[in-house]
């Protein structure tokens, strides 16, 4: 029998109780033993919850009691879960965590901590989808060269209402407050921080980059509005935000942003609430992963299947943590300044004379190339929109013209830029 | 040092041979230690290959050689691949394989014999896809209740040009035979015994269902045409050869044929040469993965994973066959005249009064419930084409109803029939 404490029995933990609990016969099988939640931790005791296993609102009942094996951290939060992690391994007891903020700023801590012990984050990163084994296992023969995901339905799921019936950035944001997608303070999803933290896990494991949540850039979905919407659908463009990594040479590229699309590839056919996250190895080419990135029993799905590996397997468990064989080559963050992309830009401009030279200047100047220009002029109130997509050019560079063109007098806008993924 | 005989070396085993040099590093990092192909088996020296490993005609210098630890077997073929596997298990090697016909056929004797020699058969199933890895580890806490899956490339690529492009069955089936995608004789891909080898593999893993091909329901797509796809564009519907796997209480209905799927499901998005396996959990939900189903090197990097895992964990490696813990549960094989389904018929008819009512009443007979029925009179030459979708109705009262339907005067063809799945 190997005995299980949760610490933080939200929505998630009270599905691994209750999925241990519905499934057992199975599990069991498929462990090799009987497991049991012994205990939870919570902070209310009086909150009601959907389990039936012993509550205790102190967290040392489970991370110093000597009969549990394994301790699953569902607290959200980074300081008082990486305590409590400590403190568990510690005292040798496995560890399973579906905390992505944890991971983001202590994976390589822990797992010095750690050693041997098995840590196990499949639920961190997409919830139901078993990306952590797929990069870990099923690919492993590979040199990863590009991760892509949709890994915030949050934002999947404004974007695609955005899309599909042209509903406006702030009434969807309301819309999915109400449904439960979005939080009261929606930052954390819409601004791309969420999705930050999942990159920076997978980019562990493909290539050991030891990067924090500030290292990187991070762009979010706010400022999409109905006029990029409309140039996206003209060109055959799906905006999904995107966590992209990339290797180029011995740098990784790590970035969260609305990205422009084509329709045709499969990424761009994610829509809603759920996630999927394309591979690209050196051997086996494209694969694609999608399903259910949140939910109780989806996230819970993957808690159990870290307890179950760690159960059957032990130290060999593939889920274990960020060891060194996912970290053996030379490979560096690539500077945020670096990273190269095509750029789609919408200025409002006055519409007179000169302004498109004066534009079309600056973008050259800055080594920026055009792969389509337009003007438009519908508005009849004296301005004009200027669209433009870019060949590949440097981030930096981009960010130096978008300042010089809304410098000009005749600019009447902020310039909106979405990054095109070819 | 790990050494590893290959026994045929063809597209596959020269790619795994080539990839364990060129990301020698990387591999050897991931698996702890150096992996090294130090012979491989051939029926004829004399053909070029693109490999540089040592080469011999007898295939007892590899599965008899006691400092070979793993043979790959990738000769094609049932028998002789059974004996080539038997005696290096015999010999205590551990085993990976991609052969699906094998497996389909041998896969509990030779679990047997392995005990707990490691089997690895990643590649056995939709190539570089480790959908293998996500039932096995991924999925752990789940009863699968579907499997639903796209695992013959070269029918997904005639299917989808026949959509898209329009080109009848025998144009397109002697494009895919020039291009390579498909054999001279094509029978094992467009009649779906592919298709059904693999998805016995995959119900052994999710059911621990002992079936032979010969027990289950297969039809290819010899007989789609361009009538039937001109109904499913209409309705929007696309056509894609699936194996099916479903659990119906204690019974698990295991097929593999033509399907008409809503075009916005996930699965129906899935075209051309790639193949796509969505899986339902009955605690995950869906969750889908997707790749190149076949391909020297992507068919290499699953191979590649396998021999990664067992050199990794050993015993404990998920790789393991087809052992108890994946077999626990009391189900069995659901006779093929159970199995349900809505069903799409086409009839071509002779133009007269009545017609209707006979062909409704035989159905009704049979217990088939109509869900749309459309009588259509575009060709001038007295006959009519009825098209009728059903509620879910059985094989067997469907099969009955077309019979009796074929021996009605008025009733000119054979009645064309695909399988909806809703």
């Amino acid at each position: 029998m190997v005995k299980v404490g949760i610490v933080g029995v939200g929505t998630v933990g009270e599905s691994v109780a209750n999925i241990l609990e519905a499934n057992r016969d199975l599990i069991t099988a498929r462990a090799g033993k009987e497991i049991t939640v012994v205990k939870g931790a919570v902070s209310n005791l009086n909150k009601k919850r959907n389990v039936s296993i012993s509550l205790t609102t102190d967290i040392d009942e489970i991370v110093s009691d000597p009969e549990i094996d394994i301790v699953v951290e569902l607290m959200g939060g980074v300081e008082k879960p990486y305590e409590v992690v400590t403190k568990a391994l510690a005292n040798h007891k496995a560890v399973v965590t579906a905390n992505k903020a944890l991971l983001a700023y202590h994976r390589y801590d822990l797992q010095k901590i750690a050693g041997d012990i098995p840590i196990g984050y499949e639920a961190s990163v997409a919830g139901g989808i078993p990306i952590i084994n797929a990069l870990k296992v099923g690919l492993s023969a590979n040199q990863i060269t590009e991760i892509k995901g949709i890994m915030n339905g949050t934002c999947n799921y404004m974007l695609t209402k955005m899309i599909d019936e042209g509903v406006a950035y702030d009434a969807i944001l309301k819309e999915a407050q109400e449904l439960g997608y979005a939080e009261a303070d929606p930052t954390f999803d819409v601004g791309g921080f969420d999705a930050a933290h999942k990159l920076l896990i997978l980019a562990s494991i493909a290539y050991g980059i030891d990067a924090k949540p500030e290292d990187i850039l991070i762009e979010g979905i706010e400022s999409i509005n109905q006029e990029d919407i409309a140039f996206a659908k003209e060109f055959g463009y799906a905006i999904k935000l995107l966590a992209i990594a990339k290797k180029v040479e011995d740098e990784i590229s790590l970035r969260v942003h609305p990205a422009l699309i084509k329709t045709e590839k499969m990424i761009a056919k994610i829509d809603g609430v759920m996630n999927g996250i394309s591979v690209i190895g050196d051997k086996v080419g494209e694969t694609l992963y999608y399903g259910p990135g949140a939910g109780g029993d989806a996230t819970a799905s993957a808690v159990i299947s870290d307890i179950i590996e760690i159960v059957r397997a032990g130290q060999s468990s593939p889920m274990l943590g960020f060891k060194k064989p996912f970290a053996s080559e030379n490979l560096r963050l690539m500077p945020k300044e670096k990273i190269a992309s095509e750029y789609y830009l919408r200025m409002q401009v006055a519409d007179q004379p000169g302004v498109l030279a004066n534009i079309a200047t600056i973008l050259g100047q800055n080594s920026i190339s055009i792969d389509t220009f337009l003007q438009r002029t519908d508005a009849n109130d004296g301005t004009a929109t200027l669209l433009c997509a870019t060949h590949e050019a440097n981030e930096s560079d981009v960010q130096q013209a978008i300042n010089a063109i809304e410098a000009l007098e005749v600019v009447k806008q902020r310039v909106a830029m979405i990054r095109i993924e070819s």
